[in-house]
């Protein structure tokens, strides 16, 4: 029996990959003063129908429970932040500089860097209208990248807006009502052939195309690139208008960052979201946003593409998946013993490991070499007195088991 | 619009509270040389349809997908660790200690320490038959518990063994396609009003009740006693024949832990499950196996519960949550010059916030407390000098800012 499909195990050296890359993503979004929210996994289906755009309704997780609730896995973070937001909003000072690290999930074909669930991180920035919070943001998802070992010529956010777009819309008299779809023609442009855009653009065409290829540029995004060139951040962003982004609730500035030799998917996008909130509170509540979402697993394969990043991740996980001392029990007369100070041992807060069962002496030693154990503490022949080694130098000594704390501490304190 | 009901919304000091619960839950398994792994929050609903029994069946979050697959959120960890260790047992060397901290999700009636989506740790050890590994995690089950602050006086592991039964209805001549009805109906006599388990339970409700009410005792739970006594743990300790657990795949020693006070339900449960690997291998992998798993909710209601947790709870919170510094903006011709040096600080590892839009100087300063900044850094008229404030004496000094990384060190290194 496996997994299903698009679902991923996490075997030991997986969940601390896994675990290597939240603890990051933790320490950099504390260091930008966001704290951490999460929401539940299943949601009512209603929270993403309106909102989220018809290539999220199409991917839905959903069901029918037994309590006859129309019912869905959540297949982002946003729509639920946007749900607590509107709840509880009174009840924090603005802005509020949250993020959150949970399971999403698409039913859609699996392929490179896209499975059923996947891990994103979320960080947003709440009650903040101005272009300072959008610079906080992308000046976060720049940052988070860089801790992971790379550098600007790995990655690249590339920066848009939406509102550059609606005003050349409603420059060409283009109705409302049609801006979705054509949003959506632009954001896939780069990933379909050119002829089926030019249809799909029909008579915007000719414009659309002169400007996704000169390029387009805004005072707005001007001011966000020299708001990053204030921090020092400039080489990592480029302005690129082809990015609009799928969801349909996006107000403003919009981004997406990708590897610069442009193998995989995006690794993280986002953008300004200023109606969702009091769409989702039926106007209750009224409070601009701006965010980004991160996944893990693009997130992962870049970082096993690049050998400064998985080096890094490699020695971090080796020393992280040490133990500090393996007790040998050498005599099993001693076992008991030798349990009584494992129990201290740990209750000092040290990782400790043993036999469970009798095994040769040696076999114990190996044990403790497997486990990347710093000391062995071998009770035997020599009781009431205990042989502590440290592994890597073999250098060995005999103490008075009353001793041994001491003696662990000089050694691994 | 609200969560769907049994589901919970973490704000910010909720998930601090749940990740206290989960950083101390991952030190202690470590302590205990366990390593962490995960599986998927959706599983195949044949996972769970033969093996976990009927009353998780009947309350299962189970559906058919888009791609007509029958599936299922997991209910517990324990089924989704033995198919991933029958796919992969050769890799590791026995015995396996693993843990895992998931979601897991019941379809049941909502009360107090029960909900729908509640969040378990799970530990396991795999590939030893004997005592020692019961006795290794019955050690662990409860060293987590005392991590939180919880003495013998706050809870009690009762331990009982399913075998102990095993052979009593042996010796009563009861068919095997008995035992297991019988075995739930012991389960629940605490639970259920006494002319019901005398009626469950017929001709043997008579030595049945002889046994509950005078209690029953066999070798293997005194050597078990015995076991945690040497790591002087024996007073956490109640043999307890009443605890026969709800799962059907349990085959030897089962335990509960339980409030002393025994107002809340069960805070962790588990046991002995030999068969089970082999069973979802269809025979291939025969691996010995025991475990348990502690749920959040009712651990959070123990911590809330006993002052000397709750303090302890608070205090790291309140400790965790400061940020270093609070950078305050007094002239807005520095702002660029702050926030060049709000990017290194944070670029040294240093939590750093500063005011997104103009503010009074004296609004910041009440923002850096708020956030329980140690220290604030004003930018202002003494440019190219920099006011450091530490906030808890008020000490201030003017430094040069190119001397601020020093001064900022000396104070907080």
């Amino acid at each position: 029996m496996q997994a299903l499909p698009g679902f991923r195990d996490f075997l030991p050296t997986d969940c601390a990959a896994r675990n290597y890359i939240f603890a990051h993503w933790r320490e950099v979004a504390r260091r930008y003063g966001f704290v951490e929210w999460d929401g539940p996994v299943l949601e009512p289906t209603e929270l993403y129908r309106k909102k989220s755009g018809d290539e999220i309704i199409g991917q839905l997780f959903n069901f029918t429970d037994k309590g006859e609730r129309e019912v869905a896995l959540r297949p982002e973070l946003t729509p639920t932040l946007a749900r607590i937001i509107a709840a509880h909003e009174r009840e924090f000072k603005k802005p509020l500089k949250w993020f959150s690290i949970g399971s999403c999930f698409r039913y859609e074909k699996q392929q490179r860097g896209r499975l059923r669930e996947h891990i994103q991180l979320n960080c947003d920035v709440i009650g903040e209208p101005g272009l300072a919070a959008d610079i906080e943001l992308v000046a976060l998802s720049i940052d988070i990248l860089r801790v992971f070992g790379f550098n600007e010529k790995d990655f690249v956010v590339r920066i848009s807006d939406r509102e550059f777009w609606i005003d050349f819309l409603k420059s060409q008299n283009v109705p409302e009502a049609s801006w979705q779809e054509i949003l959506q023609t632009i954001d896939k442009s780069e990933r379909e052939p050119r002829e089926k855009t030019i249809e799909k653009l029909g008579a915007l065409s000719d414009p659309v195309l002169a400007i996704l290829e000169k390029g387009g540029r805004s005072e707005k995004l001007e001011k966000l690139v020299d708001g990053l060139r204030a921090r020092g951040l400039a080489d990592f962003v480029d302005v690129d208008v082809r990015i609009v982004r799928g969801l349909a609730y996006y107000t403003g500035i919009v981004f997406e960052v990708f590897d610069r030799v442009g193998k995989l998917r995006a690794v993280a996008g986002g953008g300004r979201y200023d109606n969702l909130i009091e769409q989702l509170s039926d106007g209750a509540t009224k409070l601009p946003a701006v965010g980004f979402a991160m996944g893990d697993v693009v997130l992962g394969e870049l970082i096993k593409d690049r050998p400064t990043a998985s080096q890094k991740m490699e020695t971090t996980l080796r020393d992280e998946s040490k133990i500090d001392i393996y007790v040998v029990v050498a005599k099993e007369e001693r076992r008991a013993d030798a349990l009584a100070q494992v129990q201290q041992l740990r209750d000092g807060g040290y990782r400790v490991d043993y036999p469970l069962v009798p095994e040769k002496v040696g076999k114990q030693f190996q044990l403790a070499e497997d486990l990347g154990a710093t000391i062995a503490v071998l009770y035997g022949d020599e009781w009431p007195q205990v042989k502590v080694k440290t592994l890597a130098t073999r250098e060995e000594k005999l103490v008075p088991n009353s001793d041994l704390f001491a003696r662990i501490d000089s050694l691994l304190r």
